[in-house]
């Protein structure tokens, strides 16, 4: 369960709390690693810069108690939190262009440990049709309605060239595909009950360079 | 020049207003290709879905004026926002940990259109360590000081295991790196004039899974 009920009612996790929850995922692996047993909110606060009391409202969403003076248990924050967060059952995919960015997220077996299963491809390249590439078998675009029916993915990774974003959007949607993860840097849009998450990549190489500017400006 | 002098004053362009220009930048593109010549913010507006006040808000930044009723031109705007964002000349970067997600990103050569060049990449594995990955060169961590000199390099890629991104980080700094593009869930500290772009990939899974169960519940 990945919402919290609270009095029946079911509350959605505000964004940047569910941005910040991997953080002290990452935190408190850490301090596995290192032997604790126990970790209090104010010890994670002060490894990673954040109010102590932000970290316990955060933590109020998971379903974990901590206890007076000792704080949460480590092995069971961690269960909890991965479980929270999604990264313990595979969320099986399809990905959508496998240009350059398209087949470099086939190549990072990663995304496995946080929940993300790749099961298949699809490109109009020729080259690429038939093939597969890190184990991942790529068909052609047109074949994407009956390979929904075979694999039961609800999940489609976008990484097409921006022309064809929203055709190819529209195309998941009438599939069946409930969340897009669009990697482009095109705003696509769909009905009120898709989910789409933005990752755009250009975006944050532009907030960098321009941070980059402004600092060696300023000096 | 990536920041606005007015009144001789060096102003920060917001981090929303980053991120957003790219938008427009792959719609007004989009309109090239359709063969429009000239765009206006009400156009771009209609198309992805933001406010026309927002958008020529945005554009205000950039140092580019549109014309009464026929808006601005769709070669200057294009050609004025790839280099306002940076993405006309190459920023060379250097790439740790080439683990999976670090190989990703040594395929991805769409970076290049985008400004960012990888020049080389840094591990400690043996098996890894002068080789090449889509010919970038792999070298052993111990020689990035070497390196830097070689390449003049003031930006990183940091793909490495949590356990070590803090630690690689003061590595880099220490170097001379200025910027840190963070694709680790795992906060990391540095000095004040150092910039850091968080890009945790998955942290935005975790907020796809949530609204995806989310959705579901609420049926």
């Amino acid at each position: 369960m990945n919402n919290t009920l609270l009095n029946n009612e079911l509350i959605k996790v505000p964004e940047p709390t569910l941005r910040r929850l991997p953080w002290y995922l990452s935190n408190v692996k850490l301090l596995r690693q290192k032997g604790e047993r126990f970790v209090s909110s104010t010890q994670i606060s002060k490894e990673i810069n954040i109010d102590a009391s932000q970290i316990a409202k955060d933590l109020s969403y998971v379903n974990i108690t901590g206890r007076t003076r000792v704080g949460y248990e480590v092995d069971t924050l961690i269960a909890v939190l991965e479980d929270f967060l999604g990264f313990t059952n595979l969320h099986k995919a399809f990905l959508f262009g496998v240009g350059s960015l398209g087949g470099a997220l086939l190549h990072d077996s990663g995304l496995n440990h946080f929940g993300l299963e790749i099961v298949a491809a699809f490109d109009v390249n020729p080259s690429l049709v038939g093939t597969t590439l890190n184990g991942i078998p790529i068909f052609h675009t047109d074949e994407f309605e009956q390979k929904m029916s075979e694999y039961g993915v609800n999940i489609g990774v976008l990484t097409v060239p921006i022309e064809i974003a929203q055709q190819i959007t529209d195309k998941m949607v009438a599939g069946g595909i409930k969340a897009v993860w669009n990697f482009t840097p095109f705003r696509i849009r769909v009905p009120e009950h898709i989910v789409v998450q933005n990752t755009s990549l250009y975006a944050h190489l532009a907030v960098m360079f321009n941070r980059l500017n402004f600092i060696n400006e300023i000096k």
